[in-house]
């Protein structure tokens, strides 16, 4: 992974780095795996039993409370709260485009400044901001023009494009449920927002009750379990071999044929410099390396992060947030000696943090058992790769936490090795389990020197790290001299690619090319493209020798360890483990609540004057004006409906705090401040009260603490449950 | 602007709204006008007053000391800072693209958060967070696909691509620059950066010394004068007219042609769906706004507001973060009631703040005196035209100021009355003066109810408000009633569109239709598209009568206040605004600094150890720990540089506050803290240390208070010096 040398020539250097030039593995994280390993029968048992836990998870999601989720009626309290609303739908929306409404907004960017704080502060990370627009040059090197693709087909007779692997699925999954309506077997709904609902009712799954032979059923289900490992041909041998046909039209879609997932544009008027929309905020990070390292003053390791957005344009967008093609990211690049075991400084602070982990030798063996483990003996058995990427882990654990994930609904899973490209060492996602199943929302992954390397290799730019050694190294190695002066005489306009291919030559060739030298007199290389393919160089044109030198420098690609984090789905995750119900006063009517904590709240306190009378207004005036002060955002709802309707209303909306404003303010200045969780109220002087509120806001107290000091107030407690 | 009736009517209602669909004048803020005024006499006079201002100003620009502003030596300093660099460099760019490194990303992000407090939280403005990927049908309407275009011209020998302007200018400017050569004048040269000056050489201006009449040298500054408001055609009748030839090949280029500045993209799989990156964050405000004003309660006035990236794809950026093709955009859509004179709430707290003014009539007869006038007279006086315009003229002053722009270095400057699109009631911007002049920064338009109509008539969506009144009001209008079922079998196809032109019909139409029906028994309409256009309507058809009717309910488009932040440039003008030199001890070297004040300053402490040693590492953690509870950012720079010069580098990046760790702080625990202007230091214990870093950081106390309340340190300061 890296080389040790006195006179750094690219070509030699890059000679021992992977060439794979596709991130198609880190890429996955946000999409299906299209990876071949469908004729594995280890990987079918593992899918099969990965999907299989997906859908029973899915069918019993649970609230913060422990309640069958209402996937419906969540779906309905985030439209009327306005967290995020279909981009466009006054002009019939696109799909896959969400516009945040201010709750929305609010929550996601109390997120980010979370994210921020505990990695981009905490970790003195370099961050970056770095442009959307990408010339294509730069994602053909990263391997996105050439592999970033999901298979499409298109039904012949209405033009209807499919991506292929939902067709497939759709289908298939039709046709079982008309087997088990056949057998008289329940169907089980996954629960499902009412947006998926409507989907549903116009895509290809319209179940027919006819009886399928238990053979075919065992093969559909094998499929499925399946269906994200399939490639373009294999989708197309199923669609044939099954006769899947678009119900719409009763023909067979056309064979699929891959879809570049990269928004294209053309940058400038000529029209001819292509670009992109980039899929992912990390190609900047790379790109701008050297210049980092430098205002790290050559320091390492050390990090770069970077917040913003990427596009994918995906074939058929689905389940809400999950799947959009407008999405924000945050990324971080940790740059890392691979030498000496990628040892984190940190790792000791986080040793003891327990991960539920579900490795790649559990899957392997088919099955889904959790492990609880801390990240120290995560790594000291090997089932982590390295320290590095351990401490990563811990630390998004950390974060996930903090924010209000659920912790009982987060796991870890470890890639399988044929699930990750070949140049990564190791690769984790922190997946949340939500109505839709266990969902990645973060990926980490350990990339080894892949990224600097191809765009090292492509540029010429000095993407590496130059350390002086305490002692110098002697280092014995076949070196390539080669005689400039006959070379271009000789070689013509083909020189410079004979040169480089000689150059390109790894120590095993050079040892068989030193030999063929001094026993004919000659060698033949395989250099493309010139000639017949076959160059023969004489030895008066070459010297390949064993030569020994003292190196005082040690130059060495770094690696990189990449939490990669998708904003969006950590958002919606994170709604669906705080929602809950409670049952109004009539006990009819289901009311949302949305626990957040505090720190990421969208708002943390309501004020509520118990009326419209003017004499409250000069309190509201003065208490937003206080909160402002100590930065604590509130919001006034100064609106006729009754205090119950008011608070219900802010439940929703998940502002964990509110305040009201009643006669007894007015004559001595004592407010009541509730609590949305418990719905408990006390009563104290104004200054007693903001205190509360803005310790419980930072985190240094809990409603619990706040109870057992103020007295609990109860005069208004009838009324707020009036609605 | 606002009707009153019982019975809405989309037709009815928006006949009496602008119908203008260009949002031309606004999108002016970031770029050059070409409104069509170079044959108005006045207007010629007025823009070369401007220009030549602009051009004295630039080449006498100043830094915050009053010193000579070298261009160079700044941008030598922020590129060695990674304050900004240009994007996918070692792809060797490309132009209008760049990436902010850590401390312009810093810089960045504070200035958003400065921005967000002082509007968004102050305010209580709905905050939404909008698609960049629109779909075309919604540019088609807000007349961006039409009309957002620069002119375009290309040499027909190379090929290559020009804006005509700017080769019109580039051009004569090197006529006038070789004729005062061949006069033995000085060609004064303009302050400006490295970058640019690499693109001089290679532009069209290399000035040939030959001697042009005198009338010709006045007619070439009348056209420079007035250069931004010549069309397309007019253009090329410079070309033409003055035989203006691209020096790199000898030929004139091709007429000029229109360029829409839109990146455009296919969304979804098909390509059919054609969209566009927003030019600008506003659309997506006006899009959900009947969801806004439904989240508000349907109280008005309310506002949202918007930060995030706007695409324009200018035919040749230059000049650094000035024009870039993405850029970050801060909007806020302020929507007011446009009856009772537009009044402000909150008015009266601002109506002192003292704004420097540039206003129309002033720029009409041809001057530039700048007047210093209150925002309460300035509305009074009906200089502004109304209290919610001024109000936020009087916000973004206190903003800009809040954020350390340099207030004798700001203006605003309003529209002239056709610089503004007809519907615009006021515009004005807020100018910022740099090395390149006065640079528009912000937009602040009040843009009537324009875009919310279009969008309304466009999709039928109710962007309007329904205001029940508090007394019934009685009203009397012609009122339009059809017989739709003679109405359908008598027009067939073409009924619809007859239907619309007649409800689409004023009142005074109606009144001369009313006549003719009575007297003729028929009535003459004009529709569009409909046999030769004219369309005969009879009595039995139609009934158009006075009535009176009682309404309830007032309904009305609301009339949009938009200030418009690009923060690039923003961000750039407060850099040249806070940028100073300083003489190091030898004198020979120009040290620079900049002098952000602590909200903004990118890094508020800069933790120094005296040296390696490792008694110091300790007091360095706890202290880094402590600055990060009290929500301050904290560098450390333990390198083995001299003080001296690490604190030259912390000058560079702007950061405003030293702690020095030495053997005293190991012996009895006390820091010393440096001020960056002043490089005073004081020495005491740490509590007291951190409790004057939180107080200055939080806007408390000035470092002259600090200086005041604990002990001058004296003995370092010679170390300091030292480099």
């Amino acid at each position: 992974m890296q080389t040790i040398r006195a006179l750094p020539s690219r070509t030699l250097f890059f000679s021992s780095c992977c060439r794979d030039s596709t991130r198609l593995a880190r890429l996955q994280h946000f999409r299906p795996r299209y990876f071949n390993t469908a004729n594995n029968p280890t990987y079918a048992a593992q899918f099969k039993a990965r999907t299989k836990l997906q859908g029973k998870m899915a069918s019993t999601a649970t609230t913060l409370k422990g309640q069958p989720l209402d996937r419906a009626l969540l779906d309905q309290t985030l439209r009327r709260r306005l967290f995020y609303t279909p981009a466009f739908e006054i002009y019939n929306g696109v799909a896959g485009l969400y516009d945040y409404g201010p709750p929305g907004c609010a929550l996601q960017a109390n997120i980010i400044d979370v994210w921020r704080k505990h990695f981009v502060i905490e970790e003195d990370m370099l961050e970056v901001d770095c442009t959307v627009l990408t010339p294509d040059e730069v994602l053909k090197t990263s391997g996105h023009v050439e592999k970033f693709a999901d298979w499409m087909c298109k039904d012949p007779k209405n033009g209807e494009i499919m991506r292929a692997d939902h067709f497939v699925e759709d289908i298939l999954e039709a046709r079982l449920a008309g087997d088990k309506q056949a057998r008289g077997q329940k169907v089980e709904e996954e629960a499902e927002g009412e947006a998926d609902k409507k989907k549903k009712k116009k895509s290809k799954g319209k179940a027919e009750a006819v009886k399928l032979e238990d053979a075919v059923v065992k093969e559909y289900e094998e499929i499925l379990a399946q269906i994200d490992n399939y490639n373009g041909e294999q989708l197309g041998e199923l669609i044939k071999k099954h006769d899947l046909k678009n119900p719409a039209t009763g023909v067979q879609p056309s064979p699929p044929i891959p879809f570049n997932l990269m928004f294209q544009t053309a940058i400038g008027p000529s029209g001819h410099l292509h670009g992109y929309l980039r899929p992912e905020t990390a190609q900047g990070q790379f790109l701008n390396f050297a210049k980092l390292l430098e205002f790290n003053q050559n320091n390492m390791p050390f990090a770069s992060a970077s917040i913003g957005r990427s596009y994918r344009n995906e074939i058929s967008p689905r389940a809400g947030l999950l799947r959009v093609r407008e999405f924000l990211m945050a990324e971080v690049e940790h740059f890392v000696d691979p030498e000496g075991g990628k040892k984190h400084e940190r790792f000791h602070e986080v040793e003891d943090v327990e991960l539920v982990l579900l490795d790649r030798h559990v899957q392997l063996s088919g099955k889904t058992d959790l492990t609880k483990m801390t990240i120290g003996d995560a790594v000291k058995n090997k089932v982590v790769d390295n320290e590095t990427l351990g401490y990563f882990l811990a630390r998004i654990f950390l974060f996930m936490k903090k924010i209000g994930v659920d912790e009982s609904k987060m796991r870890f899973r470890q890639h399988m090795a044929n699930e990750m490209a070949h140049y990564a060492a190791d690769c984790w996602d922190c997946e949340l389990l939500t109505s839709a199943g266990w969902i990645e929302c973060v990926g980490c992954a350990d990339r080894s020197a892949y990224d600097l390397s191809v765009h090292a290799k492509k540029t010429g730019a000095p993407l590496y790290v130059r350390e002086r050694l305490d002692e110098p190294k002697i280092i014995e190695e076949f070196e390539v001299e080669i005689d400039k002066k006959q070379f271009g005489p000789r070689f013509k306009k083909d020189a410079k690619a004979v040169q480089t291919a000689l150059e390109e030559t790894s120590q095993e060739e050079r040892e068989s090319y030193a030999k063929s030298l001094a026993e004919n007199g000659k060698v033949t290389l395989k250099v493309a493209g010139v000639g017949d393919g076959n160059v023969e160089v004489s030895s008066d044109l070459v010297k390949i020798e064993r030569k020994k030198r003292t190196v005082n420098i040690r130059e060495y690609t770094p690696n990189v360890i990449e939490p990669s984090f998708g904003i969006g789905r950590i958002l919606y995750s994170l709604i669906e483990h705080n929602y809950w119900t409670r049952a109004s006063d009539g006990g009819d009517e289901a009311r949302s609540v949305l626990s957040f904590p505090p720190t990421v709240a969208p708002t943390k306190v309501l004020l509520v004057p118990l009326s419209t009378n003017a004499a409250f207004k000069p309190f509201i005036t003065q208490i937003s004006r206080k909160l402002r002060q100590l930065g604590v955002s509130s919001k006034v709802d100064a609106s006729s409906a009754t205090i119950g309707k008011r608070y219900s209303r802010n439940d929703e909306l998940g502002t964990p705090l509110g305040v009201t404003i009643d006669f007894q303010t007015v004559k001595d200045g004592t407010l009541t401040l509730r609590d949305r969780d418990s719905m408990v109220q006390v009563r104290a002087e104004e200054d007693k009260i903001l205190d509360a509120i803005k310790a419980i806001v930072d985190g240094t107290k809990t409603w619990a603490d706040v109870e057992n000091e103020l007295p609990k107030f109860v005069g208004q407690e009838l009324e707020v449950e009036v609605r």
